[in-house]
């Protein structure tokens, strides 16, 4: 779709960060996000929200987000993780292609949502993107 | 499963206000809403968390989210939706049967997660999951 960020970078003309790609889902980390090691799941095929997602997507996600989320509790040892989806800009959604957020959470970490952003040093996004591909 | 409260109000056992049901799935108000007409979706066939869910589960439960979530627009004009689903007790998880918040959203509310729970008067739970119901 033109003029969608998300749309671009699956094509590959914005770079990423990609953690795991598929026929349907090309997955990458996060670049403001709210613990290390965030990812975001991105539909290929554009739909903005939950209310309007494809039904092959939705049938799809979860098993992408699983094999992503137990990829991330091996690489970073993490306690849990959230899945966030949010649709529409009153539920923080700021880019409108369906993405579902997956947050490495730790005992007594303080992440809460909306989040402050973390910040990766030079590389460590990248170093992080790795652990996870190596647990998938 | 023996002692999950979520199994026992799949089965009846434990009451609760019920939005939708199919084979495969129960959603029901949540009685500690972050927001009024706030619904749990509940798969039947019990499974922790996102990191060990079903696969059928997983190709299923964004269709039916995504079915509520429109029902939940519809019924009260909201402008957005959170689904949100929480792995791990250190993700907020503090019930142990896999379970999928669908939170409806208002511009300028004031929402956070995890969230202050809001009350319902009596009988308006019901009206809520009601005004869902007619939407489905």
């Amino acid at each position: 779709m033109d003029n969608c960020i998300f749309c671009k970078i699956i094509d590959g003309s914005i770079p990423s960060t990609v953690v795991y790609e598929d026929a349907d889902f090309k997955a990458i980390m996060d670049i403001s996000p709210a613990a290390k090691g965030h990812v975001l799941v991105l539909p290929k095929k554009h739909c903005a929200d939950l209310l309007s997602i494809d039904p092959d997507v939705a049938s799809k996600a979860l098993l992408v987000a699983s094999k992503i989320a137990n990829a991330q509790k091996k690489a970073f040892n993490c306690d849990g993780i959230n899945l966030l989806q949010n649709s529409g800009e009153a539920a923080w959604q700021s880019v409108f292609h369906l993405h579902i957020h997956l947050i490495p959470r730790y005992k007594d970490d303080n992440v809460a949502v909306p989040w402050e952003h973390v910040t990766y040093a030079d590389g460590e996004a990248e170093e992080y993107a790795a652990r996870i591909r190596e647990k998938l």
